[in-house]
């Protein structure tokens, strides 16, 4: 038995712009919400790494935000089989430190620095299909949340497809009752705030910018899953 | 009888920012969205400006975007009394040029540059107190819905503030049942996207942003208005 | 060539539900959003009834909410096959007369009691892909919108889904650049009010209830459409 | 010094309506958001009831929606006086016994029954306005916080007028900095579903209702309070 990254994609979401054609004194207006998503051979973004392990639970520097996140739970049923899929959506977390953001290809179009120290947040919506339809569910649904922030916060990253698999993985690793966890991760970007044309020394303030977000997709399945049945997942 | 400015302000709303403050290994964080509003001796900024009155209604450059204003009615009733409060919220409106921003005051924080030539973009919230409590409701709510946007299309505009001063008083000057009118424009920054970096000549794509957004609020008012009951105002 | 009903579910989505177990003085509290989803043979009830087409476009009781829909847009490429899917949501519509719902299955848990005359309205959701990728993309969407429109407002419906499928219908037949349409439809319950108690004669005024609401979806598509490719539908 | 029920109110909110005219094939559509609030001499229901303390800090009957509320703060300032409110809104809480609804005025209006053992569930959104200007402003909103929590829970509520005074008295009573405190809570209804007709014994199955809402208003006060300066309360 492996374990196996699945269907996956990333892309910038929700970038919002307006463009007026002007004509003389006639000018004409679109109002566009653009969001891209991408796939292709990316399974060394997420596979490789050092995930430098922090041992004793959530880090000094890992944060989730009051409130929790909506348990959902999906299930399909046609007589015969039945399939359950769980799931959570709204997760807010978010590590000060432990990320990292270079060695990107880059060409004419490329605007973005590369860094040694960025913050990384998420809001993570997760859902994972179970190998059968017996079990205890709150209790397994409150140990793969915790794996999920268990591995968010101990996995120094380079990337948050590299996050997102490790999430996957660590879930997998030690649920058997899960066969397969799709994560879907929005990149809630952080830019730093330079403070010096102000004359104030020191940083650690950030713009918590709303609007676009990067959107990193994917599966994280064991080989031998059982065939979805298509009801529920 | 004249119309006066009443009360205003203005500010800048819900600037999102976090700050992390770093102790070693612990990190402390704060998740802040902050608003601010000030006012003074303002009656300059909303009155003055060389308003170019475009002829025939709305301008080829100015936009509403569908789906129009909710309209709201507020009544209040103590028995004698009746007290009417007409209003609209959400009319989004925007003019592709006829904006200019420059001459502000600046200090070492000042980060802003000037323009000549700038997207003015809004989402009209406005309340309009009766005269009396008799009328014809729905005429006068188009009457007064039309001359604001009248008012925002052909007034060449040197602010904000101008331009809620003169939407205000188009609509004290053009219909006799308004006592006062008080209007919230939040400053809808659209910020010019420069693709010169990718080789790409012309302009006219402009970054919407969602925050922060300026919030500009004030009150334009007969000075011989009948006293507000309190019941709705 | 035929038009063909492709998959389909109905069901009520979002019923609010809190459960209290009283163990003594301990309570303990689930509070649950339930949506459930049903699919089978529903052919019958998306192709039979008498739809009285009213001539002339928009039927006088026939409403659509001002401030449009918004419209969408998915293009799939994987540097071969282009896919195009348009659509459109939140296009809010209501007939005030012309539907009745009867004769619906009934067991002792049925407590809905069966109508000749009642309100029908929905928020239209809609996605159809394009047999290929090029053409007046702006023309299409128009006609498209259009025919949604009025085979919304002529038929007179015994089910949401007979409107449905009739809505899907209007547009393969009057689009031949249009492969297939899914369609989710909520179902926006209006319960009339009775003024009766009150001492109120007449009626005409109904509650709108926010949750729950069914929710219909199902695609209509052409017996010899060519194959998605999966990149965009 | 004494506490004192300050300016109060309580109505309905967002009773959502639609009324149909219907003129022979003709018709005219009204679509309505209607909220009401009433104030008067509202002294008694606030005041009185018996309100059995239920020692010991949170009762079992007693719930909070973990995510916690969010925390605010408004600050005026006109370079010399500083006014400081905090406040807390989206607080969620709901009791599940302890709170009874009769003895209210009837007419033939009236439709709503008697009940003595309701769910009483609110969104508790307050702001309190500080004495000076100085102080531990965490440790001040902590503590606010948990006696609203507490007094919510220990109330054996008539009415959530009186929930609500009991609530502005307890932050009073026990925290010196704040001067008053203003509370909206909306009375958010759990109906009982009767599970009768479908062959189901038992109770403790509620519809939890979107809207309408009942809307209870009320500031609390310390008669010997500094006045307010208009700048941030």
């Amino acid at each position: 038995m492996g374990i196996v990254l699945g269907d996956n994609r990333y892309g910038k979401a929700e970038v919002r712009l307006v463009r007026v054609d002007r004509d003389g004194e006639l000018h004409r207006l679109t109002d566009l919400t653009v969001s891209v998503a991408l796939s292709g051979d990316l399974d060394a973004v997420h596979l490789s790494g050092d995930n430098a392990h922090v041992p004793g639970g959530p880090a000094p520097h890992s944060f989730v935000r009051t409130g929790d996140a909506t348990r959902t739970a999906t299930i399909g049923y046609d007589g015969g089989a039945v399939e359950v899929v769980s799931g959570l959506t709204g997760l807010t977390v978010l590590n000060s430190t432990g990320s990292e953001f270079w060695g990107f290809a880059k060409d004419r179009y490329t605007t973005l620095p590369e860094t040694t120290d960025r913050i990384l947040a998420t809001a993570v919506d997760a859902r994972w299909r179970h190998a059968d339809d017996g079990g205890d569910w709150a209790g397994s649904y409150a140990a793969v949340r915790r794996l999920l922030l268990e591995a968010f916060a101990d996995t120094y990253s380079y990337s948050l497809q590299q996050t997102l698999y490790a999430m996957g993985e660590r879930v997998l690793a030690g649920r058997p009752e899960v066969a397969e966890i799709r994560l879907a991760l929005p990149n809630k970007h952080h830019f730093a705030v330079d403070l010096a044309p102000f004359g104030v020394t020191g940083d650690g303030v950030y713009h918590a910018a709303d609007r676009p977000y990067g959107l990193i997709e994917g599966t994280i399945a064991r080989d031998d899953r059982p065939a979805a049945t298509g009801l529920a997942w």
